[in-house]
């Protein structure tokens, strides 16, 4: 009886997947943050390489993956598709329930197939230093992780209170060479101003996000580095959906739903793109379902228009769901998914009604979590809990159909360094975080960037 | 270029490789701890189901894995082995080194090989509890992720400090639904006793070994559980060589040196039986390396003589390497190596000068960990630390000899818990830890246990 479906490090796929291509409608254009005009691809130019400036604007619908990121992938690639047999009998399903595990990166996410490729098309165009911001440390450690391997230095700008709250996530990105610096710190003029109002100041993620740009843009040889929303991490992340689709196929099923943890958008994207071209090209119907936290509802109960990225306000206006840039979202312990916006391409497709979404408050994400883990044995990240809420929720509706239904999703990391958060929900200590609709209407009433008609 | 050698599902092996079969001097009997007499199979029955108490005393080369257990393995196994490229580059190595990763198990290390086999038999004899003790967490938490599967009551004694300084293992004991309970405890005589006299004592292992066995001891539907040192232990730990047999063999490789590190003697036994079966059954000249920590050296600077498993002396008097049952290994990070004697099978092999054995400092080994992680991305666990440390001292002998070999190691776990060993190494706070040899004969000249001839 098979539990596990794997590939072999030949069958690592050749290519990411560019929804862009088969999108019906295609994503509106950013929009520079003075002028409110659109901006081409060269305004990134001081912040990225080229070679990701046009897989972020590109038509083409299979972009090669490098040898060099392949040969790396297969460090941890290709990961393993489960099926949940432990988890159907405990919950009596009627749906089979399959998952892809992206745990066994070695910093035990997903977030490294795009940092890996990152690193390389910044090595490749001489880049020495890459900057970025992180928060509970899962980006930090991806890119720590990628750039060791390509010697090029990284400096992460991780919100000060997460780098005394976690500090062995911190002592990972050293390990592998990394300088770990506590935002807002005095090496930028962003950090220095807020310093001077507040020295005190916990940091977030927006003056983090800040510090890095800033830092990037002022030496020709740094670039900055983003682990979610863009175009191009998506792209990266179909690594997780196209091998997905192999193994399904080896198990001989498609999936009915396809669901993963949404915080700005690659994890999801990853998984489900892959499907979703099945539905663009060849008119299926896989429902694909993004699983977002109660207390950071861009998707179910935001707006869709222009809004920018970081909460400063330096980034080019997208159009994007989103809860509005200064919205601050609730601390639960899934920091990956405490993001006001979401992708713009995910954006679209959400607009046109190709995917769909639902939002798990973190105490029903947490009970769904350890059932799992119970059940299979492989403990998971907070943010992955939420997926796993979803997968529940569906299965409540097979069983209230009567339907029988094969339902895939993300796990897309382990729990490892997330100890604290099972230990508080055990203690009683971890709260509901109901959002009243005036405090979004509030956030969204703020907005002075462009709507969209 | 190939990195990783994978094998499928299907290839998990069917048996394990019962060395006993093929040893030319097969190991003494144990001894009753009174009466200093042999003591047969039966004397183990109110700690160990049969089956298990059978497979520490037979003499049969391959012992079938039960389905029921190859299914629970397929989460994870068959584990990767790896061509580390990047370290050979690093240090210029002529020899071709492989390492077989046993950290994607769900508790992160090899215990849940055995782990998983000694719940199955539990639960086939009808057992509603397992007892265990735990240092550093390890072992607690691959007892606790195996009963769970099988639904077992787990009961872990971990060492009073670790449980205060290492909470994280046990939160992910409780999450597995395993009740841990701080040791010096007053569930026991043995707990009380010690709290009597130091009410603060911080506890030792030795001390959890006797509060776990007195448990199982005083009620029949509660059984015992060790991590190591044991005979069926170590069979079960096969599986790791067996797969890498397999895996080196696709690779068109025979190792000429196998490396693990060593605590009780199942890491090391694991990886290197299955090749030492081809020196005894065919004469070829694998070199099988224990590494030990040079602040616990029983292999390197112990004797072989009659003593007993625990610090107490409750356990029969078994024939091994040993530093004296009394001997406190200092308070290195490495707590998977830190006890005083090596399992029985290990020290007949290593009496007939069929395996080696080479101890390092830790600050040695942390210093190759680091330069792994750095090289290969994956952050070891300290106990691999130490088999690091000699395949550097074996690369370094290649190079002085002008050889090409070829070297296998175990990376048996991942580092992941262990991120403030890191930290102190990093601050300059990890000791060195010389033994005089005064330390050494003090230990061993109090032990009144007999001397094998």
């Amino acid at each position: 009886m098979t539990r596990k479906i794997t590939l072999s490090e030949k069958e690592i796929p050749e290519n990411w997947y560019n929804i862009a291509a088969d999108m019906p409608n295609k994503p509106l254009p950013p929009l520079h943050p003075g002028t409110k005009e659109p901006i081409g691809p060269e305004a990134l130019a001081p912040l990225f390489p080229m070679e990701l400036i046009k897989q972020e604007v590109s038509a083409e619908k299979w972009i090669e993956i490098p040898d060099e990121v392949r040969d790396i992938y297969s460090i941890w690639r290709p990961t393993p598709l489960y099926r949940a047999r432990g988890l159907e009998k405990v919950l009596d399903s009627p749906a089979k329930i399959f998952y892809k595990y992206e745990g066994s990166s070695p910093s035990g996410s997903h977030k490294p197939n795009t940092a890996v490729a990152q690193a390389f098309y910044n090595k490749e165009e001489g880049v020495k230093r890459i900057t970025t911001e992180t928060g509970a440390g899962q980006w930090g450690s991806a890119l720590s992780f990628a750039c060791n391997l390509f010697n090029i230095e990284c400096e992460v700008y991780m919100v000060k209170l997460s780098f005394h709250h976690k500090p062995y996530r911190k002592v990972m990105m050293n390990t592998w060479g990394a300088s770990v610096i506590p935002s807002p710190s005095d090496q930028t003029e962003a950090g220095r101003k807020i310093l001077a109002a507040d020295p005190d100041s916990p940091g977030s993620l927006g003056i983090a996000i800040s510090e890095a740009i800033e830092r990037a843009a002022m030496d020709e040889h740094t670039k900055y580095s983003l682990g979610s929303v863009l175009n191009h991490v998506l792209l990266h992340q179909t690594i997780v959906g196209q091998e997905a689709v192999l193994q399904m196929e080896k198990a001989g099923e498609l999936p009915d739903v396809v669901i993963a943890p949404f915080g700005g958008g690659s994890n999801f994207a990853g998984l489900s793109f892959p499907f979703l071209r099945y539905n663009l090209e060849e008119g299926k119907q896989i429902r694909c379902v993004a699983s977002e936290p109660a207390s950071c509802p861009k998707l179910t109960r935001g707006v869709f228009r222009y809004d920018f990225g970081d909460t400063v306000g330096m980034t080019p206006l997208l159009p994007m769901y989103t809860l509005g840039h200064n919205f601050i979202p609730a601390p639960i312990h899934a920091g990956g998914l405490r993001y006001h916006g979401a992708g713009v391409m995910v954006s679209q497709l959400l607009k046109d009604q190709l995917i769909e979404a639902q939002a798990h408050d973190q105490l029903e994400a947490f009970a769904a979590g350890v059932t799992f883990a119970k059940a299979e044995g492989i403990i998971p990240a907070p943010e992955a809990n939420h997926a796993i809420a979803s997968v529940f929720a569906e299965v409540e509706r097979c069983k209230a159909e009567g339907s029988r239904e094969t339902i895939l999703f993300n796990l897309c990391g382990h729990g490892n360094f997330d100890m604290k958060a099972y230990e508080d929900y055990f203690a009683g200590k971890l709260v509901r975080h109901e959002l009243s609709d005036s405090e979004i209407s509030n956030s969204l009433a703020e907005l002075q960037t462009p709507e969209i008609a």
